[in-house]
């Protein structure tokens, strides 16, 4: 049994190929709900969507989000009434969205739609959102206060300097059903490569994931968001500077030695290895950059085998 | 000054005639909400939407109702998920109801979001919900119990037996601001041709409303639905013998008599024009059929000149 604690498009990639070498039965991703938000009524799951898509196949490719050849006639439709058309919802994706409203409003669980939405694309591996409560990530912007975590990402282009980060609500929240057991029977946990503070933290810290993950501290193996002292995709390289962090993989190491035993870093970096053992984690250099499914594949693989 | 309380498709038909021969700032329209369903979260208004479209120039004309040249992207992917598709929702009108929906949970009224969607469409009349308080219209369908308005009206197609009509949460409702006042106002009162039980009916059961149209009883005028003992679209004739009414001009002048002082009725009707004046109304006999723009125009003269 494997579990990865998921982001969006970057963990979205590794799980596609982790499931070209190892069957989806034996794959439970535990999902960030941090981001979503509610739009227009609507209950969009940003993180747990991009990983359906991607694994479908439905993805757009361009944007890694979002469905390949959408269409746009609801948000076009929106601009009469100077609508919010910031977050685009492209018009089969809004299907998604008003599904997951619906059952939610007939009082299914968030797990429970998650089920429904992956069994109807198909999907065999278990997607577990990291809550079914409601945990809002918050980021205070300079000069603006705080905001959620959309309208920093998407409405702000994530271009604006960030000078804190909280997850609303997680204090008093509680696991999915399943997600604290399906750590503790993992043989193997992956942190996937996405942004350690937005997209793992919340996981992190909804009460005992953390805990079970250290725990399994030997079995834990996480993949670098950072190469070459860069984020691939988003902000995650200057929020880890914002936040007072090293932007490198011995930045990463840093925050997830802890509860990690094993980082794999791009050969880009292959020179900060011993940096990056010297925080204590087991390092291993691979290529990282996961340009398509094979190269996917190929990097679960170093993961398996770390 | 003229006031319509107005249902859907006929009472959108008739105003689209009467704007065009009386300034569209003379005109109020008190529009039914009983219809009003939420879906996926979604707060759908019905009638005001074929008002809106339909004097915009933008409603389908095969329908009467949704948007011309309207797109099914969302409904066809929520077939994947085996969602709620019986209620057709268009890609563009989608749009309506996220606006709707963010500006009621941003706090603003139904009369305020209404106001800014008509003003986006370049409508120069004033459409008033009949509140801003929720009431359903529910139909008690023989041998099923109770179920709501538009899973009778569409889910059923309206092809079961009604043997009751309420309107939840009427009692406890106010007439949306300046319902009462512009009825007070009016020169004129027009209660367009709508059924008379769950599109009128909801309009007249709001508190005070069917008091002051009385009040005005000689400078209201209504126009029947029923032609020849049969609706021109909907379940009117069926809902009225169902619970007991005449489906026929006379029919529909016993239950206006109490507030209207007029009743119009197309000519295939004429020989009931006594029977009709019988009831304690004026019967003016014209063309009540709309089948064009300039045959609703006609008849919004007709109704003038009552």
């Amino acid at each position: 049994m494997i579990v990865a604690l998921a982001g969006g498009v970057g963990a979205a990639r590794f799980l596609r190929g982790l499931l070209a070498v190892v069957p989806p039965d034996d794959v439970t991703a535990i999902v960030n709900t941090g981001d979503d938000i509610t739009l227009h009524g609507l209950h969009i799951s940003p993180d747990l969507d991009t990983v359906t898509y991607t694994l479908a196949e439905a993805v757009n490719p361009e944007t890694g989000w979002g469905l390949v050849g959408e269409t746009w006639q609801a948000m076009d439709a929106l601009e009469r009434y100077r609508g919010a058309t910031w977050f685009r919802l492209g018009d089969r994706d809004l299907a998604t969205h008003l599904f997951r409203t619906q059952r939610l409003a007939d009082g299914a669980t968030l797990t429970e739609v998650t089920a429904e939405i992956t069994s109807a694309w198909g999907l065999g591996l278990r997607l577990l959102p990291m809550s079914d409560d409601r945990i809002e990530t918050r980021v205070t912007v300079e000069g603006e206060g705080e905001i959620g975590f959309q309208e920093y990402f998407v409405g702000r282009a994530h271009s604006v300097p960030v000078t804190g980060v909280r997850f609303a609500g997680v204090e008093r929240s509680t696991p999915g059903p399943d997600v604290l057991r399906s750590i503790r029977s993992a043989d193997l946990v992956v942190i996937c490569p996405s942004n350690p503070i937005v997209s793992i933290g919340p996981i992190l810290a909804v009460p005992g994931v953390e805990h079970e993950v250290a725990a399994r501290r030997q079995r834990t193996v996480a993949i670098s968001p950072i190469v070459a002292g860069a984020a691939l995709k988003g902000p995650a390289d200057r929020m880890l500077t914002e936040l007072g962090h090293e932007s490198s993989v011995v930045g990463v190491a840093r925050l997830y030695a802890p509860f990690a035993g094993t980082l794999v870093i791009d050969e880009a970096d292959a020179a900060k290895a011993r940096a990056v053992e010297d925080e204590g984690m087991t390092c291993v250099v691979a290529p990282t950059i996961m340009s398509d499914r094979e190269k996917a594949a190929a990097l679960a693989k170093v993961v398996l085998g770390a």
